[in-house]
C-alpha cells in the first residue's frame, strides 16, 4: 500500500519520523511541514552558538531539506504552517507564509511533532525589547544581534532550569555581569533542594547574583537600562540590558485541540503506548506529548530530545503496521554549568513524597576515579531506593567528572529494573584514569544495602536542625585539620583513629549521629559503636552534603 | 563467637576482607599476613608512576600498616610469608623475613588473596639484569632506580597486554624509543583482530615499533645494550637498554597446592558460588581463583581489581554466616593507550567461536557526542549479539573520549540480561558536551535490530577479500572527497545522493556488497535498494572497519 504521510514540525522527533519511515517505505508520500525556517536543527545546541562555543551557524543545521530530500526522497516545506485538521476526512490545510497561500493535503497517517513553546506568563512588561526566549535559530540569531549592537552590561535570566543556566554560562563567557531570578527557592527542578545548592554555591562563586524564592512581578521600561528593570515580589529591582526569559515550556497542542484531540490533565496531547492520539491514524510524539513516567506511573511532561527521536522511530514502525510499544520516561539529562556536570535520572524525593512512594536515600561524595591518580575530584550522589526490596527509583549527581558516566549506568540500572544490591554486582571498567576498584556505582549499591539490611541507620542532613539535644549528641570523628575548617555546631570531636580508646567518653543513653567529611570513615564508626552497645546513626551524605544544603 | 581469620595477602580483596570482616565483628581477632614490604598498595597504579604521572611513591600507599591497625584494629604483618597450611588442624606456619623465624598460627577461617605472580616463561636469558617485571613497588622502583642510573635509550616491551601497553604509554613519556614484542598476531587479547588493529596504528602513529606474531627465541647479553638483545622466532635482533616483561600472569597457587586444595583446569583454586575452596573453612579471592566466565559458564581467569574487591567482601560476609554468591565475572577492562581508550566487557568473537555460541556482529563509528558540538570524535564499538533472541554476549570500544562510559552501560546491560533491543530504549543523558539525543549505545541497539529483524544483512570486513566476482559487486555510496581518501579496489561508486536516479546502473542479478565511511548511509542504501529488489549486505563497520582490519 502506497501511503501518504504528512508530518507536522521537521525537528527531532518528526525529522527523525519522516527518515524512519522512508526506510520503511521507498513509495510512501512523506511530506513535512514547518512553519520555522529550518528543519532538523540542533535545538540543545543553541545556546553554545549565543557564546560563541558553536562559532557557525550553519553547525546547528543538523540536515536542511534539500539533504531531506536528497538522501531520504522527502517533501520538506519550510515557513508552512498547519492550521487546520480534518481528522475525519483526513486532511489538513497549510498556510504558506511566503506565498500567504493556504491550501489542504489529505493524508493516510499525520504525525504531529509540534514541540513545545517558551512559556511567558502575563507578568507586565514580559513582551518588552531586549526580551528573549530560546526556542529556534531566529531566536537565537535575535540574542547574538542584541548583544552585538547593544553591549549590554548586565543580563537578568528570568528561570534557573535547563536553558536558563546554559544561557547563564554562555552569557558569562561573554564576560556580561548576570542575575538568575527563580520563583522557586533552588535552581534545576529535578534536582533536590540539598543537591542544587551546590549549583547555588557555583553560581555564587562565578558573581553570578542568585535571587530565589522571588518571583519578577513586573518589567519595568526604563531609560536607565537597554532592556528593563524587572520589580520582583520581595520588592527588590533589578536592571537589566537583555532578559532571557526560561520559565520553562508548554506543549503545542493548539492545533490538535481544535481538531478535538483529547488533551491531557498536563496539557499534552494523551497517547496510548503506540502513541496514537485519540483520532484514528494522528500519531503525537515528542515535547508536545505526555508520557509515562517510568517510575511512578503518572502522566507527564518530559520535552527531551531523546525520547522525541526513539517516539519518532517508533511511530514510523507503527504507521507501517508494527506494535512497538513505548515503554515510558525515566528523564535522564544533564546539565554542564562552568566546570560542573549536574545529571538525574528517574525520580526525586520530592516526587516519590508527592506520590507517597515508600523511598529511603543516601548521599555519598566518592572520588571521580582512584584517588591515588592525579585529578579526582569528588562526587556528589544522591540515591533513592525502595527501601524494602532496594529497587532503584533515582539518582542524581554532580561533579567535575565523570557524572555523565555515572548517570548513563544509572539510567540502564533503572530501566533494567535492578535492586540497589545488583550495583554492588557491576563490574564497570576500571584503570585509575577512569575509575575506582570500588566504583562510585558499586559504593552507591554497597551504602544503599547497609541502610536495608538494617547494619546501619541513617539520620538526613535536615533533620540535625531539630535534634533534641537532651537525646541526641552529635559526634565528629574527622581529623583535627578537617574540623579546623568548620563543623556541626554543638558536636564532640573524637578522630575514627582515637575511637576505640576513648569510645568510653560517649554517653550510652543518648543517641548518636556520627559524621565524617563524606561518609566512609563515620559508617565505620557506626559499625563500631553498635557492636558496643550504642545507639547511632550515620548522617548521610556526611559533613559535606550538611554544609552544602544549610549553606554554612 | 569470637573468630579468628587469617588472611593471605595484604593487597586488593585481602585487604578488602579484612577491613570487611571487622565491620562484621568488632570481636573477631584478624590477621593480614604479607610477604612484601606494603599491604594496600595501588598495584593498577604502578606503570604511572614510573613515567611520572603519580609523583610520589607515598600516593600509590593506599593504607598502611598504622593506617590499617587504628582504623580497622587489624593486625598486619609484613615481611610475613604464610609458608604452610596445616588444614585439618586449621593453622598456618609464617616465615618472618626479617627475624627469618618461623611460627604457626591457628584459625577459625582463613582467607587467600595470594594474588597471581608475572609469568616468566623458560626463554634463555629471561633473568638478565635490566629485565624487569611490574607487579609491586619493590619492582617498580627497580625499573625507576635502574632508568635513572642507566639512561636508556632503547626499551623493549615483551607482550602486549594490559601492563605492556600501560609500560609503553609511560615510557612514551620519558623518550625512550620503544619495541614491543607479541607472540600472538595482535596486542590486547580481550580484543577481537579488527578492532586492535586500531591499537597497532597508534602505536606505529607514536614510533612505538612493533613485532606481532614473532615471540622471543631467546635474550642474549652484549656489551652495546644495558640489558640484553633480544633474538625474536623471525631470526631479527632487538637491542634494549631496558626489558619490560608483560608476559601475563599465572595464580599464585603453591601454598594451597601443597595443603591439597583443588586446583582447577586454568590453574587457580577452585572455589564454589561462595568463594569456599575444597577445604572447610578456607576462602579465596582474586587473581588467585578460576571464576566463572558470566557469558559462556566456563571456568576462567580474569585478574581485575574490581571482581578481587567484590569477592573480599562477599567472603567477610559469608565467614560470618552469610550466603551470598558470587555471580561471575564478565571482565570489563579498559586501557588508556595515549589519546585512546580502549575497553571491553563480555565475551569477544574468538571466545564465542571457540565456545560455539551463536552470535551475530555489528561494528559502529558514531561520534562521541552531538556532532555539532566541538571535540566530537568517532567512537569504534564491535558488539556482539544471539541472533535470535537479541541477547547481549560482549562488547568493544575504541576512542577519544566517552569509551569508559559507553562500556559501563553495555556492562550493566550485560549483568541485567538485556537484548539490543532493550539498549534502543535506554535513556542516556544529553546535553552536546557529553553525547546525542541518539546515544551510541541507542544505535548500537537500533543496528542489531535491524538485523535481528532480518531487514539488512551484514557483510563482515574479512569476507571482503573472499568475494567472488562473478556473483557480487561492491558499492561505494560515499561522496566524491571521501573515494578520493582511499577505497575498496573495484567498487563501484554511487553517491547516495544519486542513488534514487543511478540504481538502474547496478546489476540485478549479482549481490551488492555496499559501504559509506562508518555505516550509516551504507545502510540507508540497502534498505533503499532492497525495496527495490536488490540483493544488498551492508559492510558492517563501513569502509572505517574494513582500512583499520586490513592495515591499508
Amino acid at each position: 500500500m502506497k501511503k501518504r504521510i504528512l508530518i507536522v514540525g521537521g525537528v527531532a522527533g518528526g525529522a527523525t519520523a519522516a527518515a524512519h519511515a522512508r526506510r520503511k517505505s521507498e513509495d510512501a508520500e512523506i511530506i513535512i511541514f514547518e512553519k520555522g525556517p529550518h528543519v532538523s536543527f540542533a535545538n540543545c545546541g543553541l545556546p553554545y552558538y549565543v557564546g560563541g562555543e558553536i562559532t557557525e551557524k550553519k553547525d546547528l543545521l543538523v540536515q536542511t531539506p534539500e539533504g531531506l530530500r536528497s538522501r531520504f526522497n522527502l517533501d520538506v516545506r519550510v515557513m508552512s504552517e498547519v492550521v487546520t485538521i480534518d481528522s475525519e476526512n483526513r486532511k489538513v490545510e497549510i498556510f504558506d507564509s511566503r506565498s500567504e497561500k493556504k491550501y489542504w493535503e489529505t493524508f493516510d497517517d499525520l504525525v504531529l511533532s509540534t514541540g513545545a513553546s517558551p512559556l511567558k506568563p502575563p507578568i507586565p512588561g514580559i513582551d518588552l525589547e531586549g526580551h528573549f526566549t530560546v526556542r529556534n535559530i531566529p531566536d537565537i540569531e535575535a540574542i547574538k544581534t542584541w548583544i552585538a549592537n547593544h553591549k549590554p552590561c548586565k543580563a537578568v535570566v528570568v528561570g534557573g532550569g535547563f536553558i536558563g543556566l546554559e544561557m547563564v554560562e554562555q552569557l558569562h563567557r561573554l564576560e556580561i555581569e548576570i542575575t538568575v531570578v527563580e520563583a522557586l527557592p533552588q535552581v534545576m527542578a529535578p534536582l533536590d533542594p540539598e543537591m542544587a545548592a551546590w549549583l547555588h554555591q557555583k553560581l555564587r562563586e562565578k558573581n553570578v547574583k542568585l535571587h530565589l524564592d522571588d518571583p519578577v512581578s513586573k518589567f519595568e521600561k526604563s531609560e536607565d537600562v537597554q532592556a528593563s528593570i524587572l520589580e520582583l515580589k520581595s520588592g527588590q529591582r533589578i536592571p537589566a540590558d537583555v532578559v532571557i526569559l526560561g520559565l520553562g515550556v508548554r506543549p503545542e497542542i493548539k492545533l490538535g485541540k481544535d481538531a478535538g484531540l483529547e488533551i491531557g490533565e498536563r496539557g499534552g496531547f494523551r497517547v496510548n503506548d503506540l502513541l496514537q492520539t485519540s483520532a484514528p491514524n494522528i500519531w503525537a510524539i515528542g515535547d508536545a506529548i505526555e508520557v509515562r513516567d517510568f517510575v511512578t506511573g503518572n502522566w507527564t511532561l518530559i520535552p527531551l530530545a531523546g525520547p522525541a527521536n526513539r517516539q519518532g522511530r517508533i511511530v514510523a514502525e507503527n504507521i507501517f503496521g508494527n506494535s512497538i510499544k513505548y515503554p515510558g520516561t525515566c528523564g535522564t539529562s544533564i546539565l554542564r554549568l562552568f566546570d560542573l556536570a549536574v545529571a538525574s535520572t528517574g525520580a526525586n524525593e520530592k516526587i516519590l513524597k508527592m506520590n507517597k512512594i515508600p523511598y529511603d536515600v543516601i548521599h555519598l561524595h566518592p572520588p571521580s576515579h582512584a584517588s591515588y591518580y592525579p585529578g579526582a575530584f569528588p562526587l556528589t550522589m544522591k540515591v533513592l531506593f525502595n527501601p524494602q526490596t532496594g529497587k532503584l527509583l533515582g539518582a542524581q549527581m554532580i561533579g567535575k567528572d565523570g557524572v555523565d558516566k555515572r548517570i548513563d549506568v544509572f539510567a540502564t540500572a533503572l530501566k533494567a529494573g535492578m535492586t540497589v544490591h545488583d550495583l554492588e554486582d557491576l563490574e564497570l571498567a576500571y584503570a585509575p584514569p577512569f575509575g575506582s576498584a570500588k566504583d562510585p556505582i558499586n559504593l552507591a549499591g554497597m551504602v544503599a544495602g547497609h541502610i536495608i539490611k538494617g547494619e546501619v541507620q541513617n539520620c538526613q542532613w535536615h533533620e540535625i536542625a531539630k535534634l533534641d539535644p537532651g537525646k541526641t549528641i552529635v559526634l565528629d570523628v574527622r581529623d583535627e585539620d578537617e574540623r579546623e575548617e568548620g563543623y556541626i555546631s554543638g558536636s564532640l570531636h573524637i578522630p575514627l583513629p582515637e575511637l576505640r580508646n576513648r569510645f568510653l567518653e560517649l554517653p550510652k543513653d543518648l543517641e548518636i549521629i556520627v559524621y565524617c567529611q563524606s561518609g566512609q570513615r563515620s559508617y565505620f564508626s557506626c559499625c563500631f559503636l553498635a557492636q558496643q552497645g550504642f545507639k547511632v546513626k550515620n548522617l548521610s551524605g556526611a559533613y559535606r552534603t550538611w554544609k552544602a544544603a544549610t549553606n554554612q
